[in-house]
Parts: structure tokens; C-alpha cells; sequence
């Protein structure tokens, strides 16, 4: 019998989503990972605010809950190398996956990535455990993006790009 | 001084996602809503579960807490008049937006999208409120998808479809 874990996974494979890479920076050390799991929650309260859900064993997990600080990068559809060094599938022992590329400290210290095509700034204000991921809420401090550039996008396990459809 | 609401609404837009249509049904009555805010949270844990966040003011959003079922169906290419219905963008007043499409109670009673790309029938376990949106965390019981299909995605305020990036 089919789990419905093999399931899950198939069903939201069909979906597509635009690819991050979350930092922090701070006390607990700096990190970073490739998240697909990104989503705006509040626009209309004083402050903006979002969620990312990252792997409860990534080592950028322990690493935000100490910060309490994060920065959701937006990738453009040119950055997808930058992707795979977050996610280890460079497999590149020894090597500083934030030498791939520019960094910039804006507001909580967690790296913004120059050339980035939206880049949110966070403060921590909520952190849930479900299962293998934790959810973390921020609260966005700075916030900036490019005046054109497509997201890279990840979709049936590979990377895409959006397309507008025709009407 | 631009707020950095403007900001934030501008820097989210360059951002791709699925669009799903929430549904659900019980004795806090039958509701659905138009979200482009669901995203995968647990896989490895013995039942997957998954987050949509909606409007607080959405009647959905009160239907979804007493029922404490929802069903997430994501939609194909195809459905962009499903998800502007349910979005409210078809102004039709005293009309029933169920109506536009065929439905199917599979599991939790939540309407299940005939045609969905794919559908995430699901117990709600989770609810947290942030500034104009709830968090509704669903672990599912049902799930189920079609084996071909694109999804319709939102960008830059318009729908979109995926496209393989050429290596």
C-alpha cells in the first residue's frame, strides 16, 4: 500500500513555488538555506509580516531561534546556483556556501543577497514546531526588491520560471 | 514616504505561487476562498500536514475555526474563473459560488474540487492569528492528484503558468 506520505509528495510536487534563501547572522552564527516553503501573512497591520518553514535539522534552524533574526532573499531565475549551494547539493565540503556570492547587512544583520529580486529583512516574532519543520513568523524590518528580473521558481523538482498565460 | 507596506506589497509581487481555492463544510456552514498563501510543512511525520493563511474578515476564516476541517485544491492552468470566483472577482451577486464547479466530500466533509490538480483534504491542528490573516496548519487525511497538468500561479498580480528553465 502506497503511504500517503508518497502521496503528499506527489500531490504537492504539482505545485510551484518561489525559492528563497533564508540567512541569519548574529550570536548563534551565521547560516543560510534554500527554503521553498515561503509566504506572506499580514500586509495591513503597522508592520508587514511573513512565514518560511525550514527543516528542524537544518543547522540555519537552531541558528534563527538563537538570532531571532532572519532574511528571506527572493532568487531571480539566474541565481539558481546560488540555490543549489543553500540546499548542499553542491556537495562541496569545507567550502563557505556565502562565498557564492555578495552580502550585505541592512538592518537585523542577517545577509541580504545583492542581486537578490526581493529581499525581506526579519525580526522574529513567532516560531511554531509541527512535525519536521519549524515555522518562523517575522516581522519585516527592511525591504527591497528589483525593478524587473523573474523569480526562479521550483516545480515537479526542478526549476522553472513563471510564464503569464495568455487571457 | 513610501510605507514600507507599499514596499512590502511591491517586493511580494515579484514572488510566484500556486493558487489554491480553500474550501470547507460542517456546522459552521459551507465556505471557500481563493489563497495564494498555502505551503508544505511536515512530510516526515506519520500524517503530512500544511498551512494556508486567509484573511480574517474572509468568511471562510470563521467557518474554517468551527469546523476544524478545510480542503486545499490547487488549481490548473484551466481554473483561473474557479479562482476568481471564489476570490471575488466575478461580482455576482446571490450567486452561489460552488456553483461554477463540481464538488466531492471525501474524507473531512471539506469540498474536494472535481478536476483539481491536485486536493489536500485536512484536519485543522494549528490556528494563529497575525495581524490581518490567520494561520491555519491542516494535517491530511485525504490526498490525492491528477497524474499531468500545469498550475495556475500568481505573479505580479496576474496568473501565470510554469516553464522548465533550460539548463
Amino acid at each position: 500500500m502506497r503511504a500517503i506520505k508518497d502521496d503528499f509528495l506527489q500531490a504537492m510536487s504539482n505545485a510551484a513555488s518561489s525559492v528563497c534563501v533564508v540567512t541569519t547572522d548574529g550570536v548563534g552564527g551565521k547560516a543560510g538555506v534554500t527554503v521553498s516553503a515561503m509566504c506572506s501573512v499580514s500586509v495591513d497591520t503597522p508592520t508587514p509580516s511573513l512565514l518560511v518553514c525550514v527543516h528542524h535539522e537544518s543547522p540555519a534552524c537552531e541558528a534563527i531561534r538563537t538570532n531571532r533574526v532572519f532574511c528571506a532573499n527572493l532568487l531571480t531565475a539566474g541565481q539558481a546556483a546560488i540555490s543549489d549551494s543553500f540546499a548542499g547539493r553542491t556537495g562541496a565540503k569545507g567550502i563557505d556556501k556565502f562565498d557564492c556570492a555578495s552580502w550585505t547587512d541592512v538592518v537585523t544583520g542577517a545577509p541580504v543577497l545583492d542581486g537578490a529580486l526581493s529581499h525581506f529583512d526579519c525580526r522574529l516574532v513567532h516560531d511554531m514546531f509541527v512535525g519536521s519543520h519549524r515555522i518562523f513568523i517575522g516581522e519585516v524590518e527592511a525591504v527591497g526588491s528589483l525593478g524587473c528580473g523573474k523569480p526562479l521558481i521550483y516545480h515537479h523538482r526542478g526549476y522553472g520560471i513563471p510564464e503569464r498565460l495568455s487571457a
